[in-house]
């Protein structure tokens, strides 16, 4: 990897980029990071999330500024419809995190990307969820990424972008392979 | 499971709810649903979904209202911190299906809560997305959530409403099991 003449290319601050790999490459205990989300309950199905401080090189930080996060259920699904679904989240966090690696990538190759859309689609059958079948899973059945991607590099090149943005994304790894996850209550 | 007196517990129409749970037992088809997040590449690792449109009970349907979300990294991982990252919003996933979940069944069991949140943590390495230990995954090595229910109930059974939300949350099972991830790309 050679460095480009453009400090900023697709946005992306590679001379930055390739100085962190290089930091952790020394340092190899920087990039272990802690994130987290703090949910409270507001009505029904509906709850808030507010996502703002992180662990992380060494130390806790703190976002820009906190966000928060309506989720709740549509009204056929006997919720209020204040914001996304659960599920929705999960097929938003997908394609945010193939696309953020995919610009990187594009930038570290020396791509200069001009569009980039995506639709994720999953599907879910609630027979699971509602307990109604033991058959049916209660997550999705499948997920589908569908990219648009435009650039001034051949198909091919614009296609092995993706397919490297998978092969280092944080979520298609967590949908794809799982994750342990440990639940505990604190009652009065 | 009785009908309570109450139309309305925890802002679940529980009336609602059983007709729902027996229109879906006479006709399992209605419960298959396609969620959808739509992405769009702004610049850098920031990129904006709209969630809007989902197919369900048969038909077409839209939210009440579209909603669109930033994602981006942080500063400290080469982004523009225009909102939190990828897997932070997989956090907020699981907290609020946790959630919806746990309001539902406790309506249903005729438990009144009067104040429920909860913190989900992840941990992750980063040397696996950075692509410098091939010994790293890429996603989060572990999820930890911890949960705050305060309820008109014996702490027995407000732990119950927590393990049976589990049982039947599309997030915990997404996460916990995994999903097939197709991946397609378009290019000029």
């Amino acid at each position: 990897m050679t460095m480009t003449e453009k400090p900023s290319r697709n946005g992306v601050d590679t001379a930055t980029l390739f100085a962190t790999l290089d930091a952790v490459k020394q340092a190899p205990a920087a990039a272990r990071f802690q994130f987290r989300a703090r949910n409270r309950w507001v009505s029904g199905t509906h709850s808030q999330s507010t996502i703002h401080d992180f662990f992380g090189v060494g130390e806790e930080r703190t976002h820009a500024a906190p966000t928060v996060h309506d989720v709740d259920h549509p009204a056929v699904l006997v919720g209020s419809d204040q914001g996304p679904t659960p599920v929705e989240y999960v097929l938003h966090a997908l394609a945010g995190c193939l696309t953020a690696g995919l610009a990187n990538i594009a930038a570290a190759r020396g791509i200069e990307l001009t569009e980039v859309t995506s639709t994720v689609e999953g599907d879910i059958d609630l027979n699971g969820i509602l307990g109604l079948d033991p058959d049916v899973r209660n997550g999705f059945q499948q997920i589908r990424v569908s990219f648009d991607v435009k650039g001034d590099a051949p198909a091919e090149k614009l296609q092995q972008l993706v397919a490297q943005s998978v092969k280092r994304s944080a979520v298609f790894d967590i949908l794809t392979n799982g994750v342990p996850v440990n639940v505990e209550v604190e009652t009065p």
